[in-house]
């Protein structure tokens, strides 16, 4: 299926593991554990099910340094699942086929096509574009006029990136994604119409980003809507005008960031968090699904709800949250309880002062 | 409108329903009760709404049992709403009309074109793609290499079907969805880089399916992420790798599936739900809207919250949750009334151990 | 960058403002205060942050009333932020260009094309579609049959209006968004499988409505869903079937509205908010983010969480609920004194009754 073919010996220095067993047998496929046939590399994750090797049918398996033998080769790593991704990455890897400019595309005057790059049928890219080498659009992709793309970046088939918009390189965006639409911006006059305020901003999106399908991320109000790079954004992602996504964050489905919020580095977000706008997330912010977040968060931070508290102050009270019935219940009964001692004690102790 | 014209007898055994009236009126149209008109049926859900029928100026009301006479020619069944829906299906049907490829239409090479197709302008069909008969698809579609399409599917415009996705027959899916776009799936290297995992699974969806708007279903890690019959997806919904949604499940807008959850038959996920990723819900599981699921479910659970619990346990805590702060102040008041009736019994009960 | 420019007299009359200093001056730009540069205006929203005009590189700034004097020209206004828009609006404002229909865009028999129009490149415009004056129509759009358009519309590419819509004057659809697909609705039969219901209706789109990226609107099951003149709704929102927006609402991120719901006037709803069908909202009610409204709200009504209660209370609520598991506790503990003290009553007290 790759076509390719590497000895172990070649991917163990990949991933910088130790071999155990024949070092020349050839892979040239990635299967999980229980497809895999010959030629075939897996992985296991833990060192606990080793024993399930005895059943293997391919030909070698990344496994933890934990695990010292097997009746199969092995490559030992620290880390098998990062191993196994390096590994099959690379035999998948294919050099770059360049199908030019199909007939059926449309490109826009002053626009530079490199010699290898491939634009499919019913692809529009605009005027005035520059295309980085080995850049692939797929069909039914709108590039608006003075877009910038970086080497080795793919759209894929139905995404729209909107005039003046930036994007790095080996950027991979999904089918459907907008990106550089008009931020969410009005002012308000006194007969509650809402005057749209300009969005003349751009979009710019660095190097090894990858967006997910059907998801936003609208250009600034001014100046830039900015994606750092290594950043891994899912499907259904809103990415509002002027906010800043630091390096290599996570941010998974149907998050929605509100205007002007700034994220650290490696800043996780949980599916169907909210942001509200203007507060800055510190590097490495985990935010748990469905929180919504109101206030600046430091360095580091753990939070989860809505509004968003610290993460174990969080799970302790949704856990509670479920008694909270009883809870009433027993309240109201104590209450009663008291009121009745509290007369009785009056009647004990005369002398006593409310 | 629809052109066909049916008497009520006709009508009345697709619905297996009983003729009360003109048998012979002849029906060509369905409309609500207040905007029918002479060829027109309508419906009636509630027997106890039985009046308004006075007023009716259409040919014949759709009506429940408990109905038994009415000014009008009726066709009673145990559920008119449902009944309502096969009558109007069958007026609207008409023969598929195959407009053919379209010369603005682009196919790539070894795809079959069956005699009955539309495929409209500026659609893209990739290589080697298998078209069921009757299928339509509409314009701006992007459907990749090696996908399958079973008869009487039709494709909205704008929807984008990925390389290698198979997809039953009677589906519709609409405009601006993706089906086989990349799941998210990342090992994050000792520097916090995210290492894409190749993804190289297939969607598939099987007959009879229905996928709204704007909607995602992510291409499998390895295998499968599937969609089995007679499910309905709303608009903006995410389904990530490996899912897979059991028969005849209703998912409502923006509900997320993380990656390799598994719904049972019947499972309805009200709006906005989240479902973490692999857990099991059993056949039957209503989730309320906006909840989070983060651990499996048996068969029949109703739940509700985030994160969910039991939904008459979650019925009762939301309500309480608007009490909080007047439990907070009674339970405060209790404590230091508490606190002083036990200093007190100390000095009435000198003996006493604390 | 606009080409145009304007006296600071011609825009203060435009925005009732008074001038301090050189009314002569020409503006030909807009920038924030701190990329001002000569011959842009610029604009200050808090009068007590005025000391920062004094390295103002800029022409002339837009200031509240309440700032009387500045060592540059100013416009004196009630609201800085609402003046700034309509400015920067003026001064962007172009003459339409049309560029005519491209010959690479598809448009179907019978729809009338005026004279000022522009359809860009693999654009499909459908048949008997009526397009006003200057409309623009970018790439990748789908246009239905039978569809009408109003003067000055702007469909962004990718774009797709389903069959028989209605879209007025001056409304901007940015891109992906989807108008006129079918309602989600169902009747179950007794085996669980779910009979789809017909969805007849239109969508219809008042004058100076702006809809976000990625968004939907589903036609109505019959007659319209109506998006009412003046309302802006942001990316990746669901509005569902016979939905009714009133006039002027702002409708944020992720918002789901179920079916059959109607808006007021000016009705404000957060991020991530969801609503039930068949409910009712009046005028100028206000919705916090990822709130839950399953009940019909009377005129300006503030409300929020999920199952939404009014605000105050909410955010009281809110606040209490970080404190839950230290109130149960609390309670427990209060139980068991209360519990201990209860008991040492019956001994001091004997001929007391339970």
């Amino acid at each position: 299926m790759s076509g390719k073919s590497l000895s172990l010996a070649e991917l163990a220095v990949l991933v910088e593991g130790e071999i155990v067993g024949d070092s020349e047998v050839m892979i040239s496929g990635f299967s999980p554990l229980d497809t895999a046939e010959s030629g075939d590399i897996s992985f296991l994750v833990k060192a606990g099910l080793v024993d399930i090797l005895s059943d293997f049918q391919g030909s070698a398996v990344i496994v933890p340094m934990a695990v010292e033998e097997a009746p199969v080769p092995l490559i030992r790593v620290k880390d098998p699942y990062l191993a196994s991704a390096r590994i099959h990455t690379l035999l998948l890897e294919k050099p770059f086929l360049a199908k030019g400019v199909h007939e059926r595309a449309w490109v826009g005057k002053d626009t530079t096509i490199p010699q290898a790059i491939t634009i499919a049928p019913l692809a529009t890219v605009g005027e005035r574009v520059k295309l980085g080498e080995r850049v692939t659009i797929e069909s039914g992709v709108v590039v608006g006029d003075d877009v910038e793309i970086g080497d080795d970046t793919t759209l894929k088939a139905n995404v729209t990136v909107a005039d003046g918009c930036i994007i790095g390189k080996r950027v991979i965006i999904h089918s459907g994604t907008v990106i550089g639409s008009d931020g969410y911006g009005y002012a308000t006059d006194s007969r509650g119409f809402h005057v749209k305020r300009p969005q003349v901003g751009i979009v710019r999106i660095d190097d090894d980003v990858e967006i997910g399908a059907n998801s936003c991320v609208d250009r600034a109000a001014y100046g830039v809507t900015w994606i750092k790079s290594g950043s891994k954004i899912d499907n259904l992602v809103q990415v509002a005008h002027n906010v800043v996504v630091g390096e290599n964050c996570l941010i998974v489905a149907h998050v929605g960031i509100s205007g002007s919020t700034t994220l650290g580095r490696n800043v996780v977000l949980g599916g169907q968090v909210g942001l509200a706008g203007h507060i800055v997330l510190g590097n490495g912010v985990m935010v748990a699904a469905q929180s919504g977040v109101h206030n600046n968060q430091k360095d580091g931070a753990r939070i989860g709800g809505s509004p968003a508290i610290p993460m174990k102050q969080f799970v302790r009270a949704a856990t509670q949250f479920g008694k909270l019935a009883e809870m009433g219940r027993d309240l109201r009964k104590v209450k009663k309880t008291v009121a009745e001692l509290t007369s009785q004690e009056r009647q004990i102790v005369p002398g006593e002062k409310e």
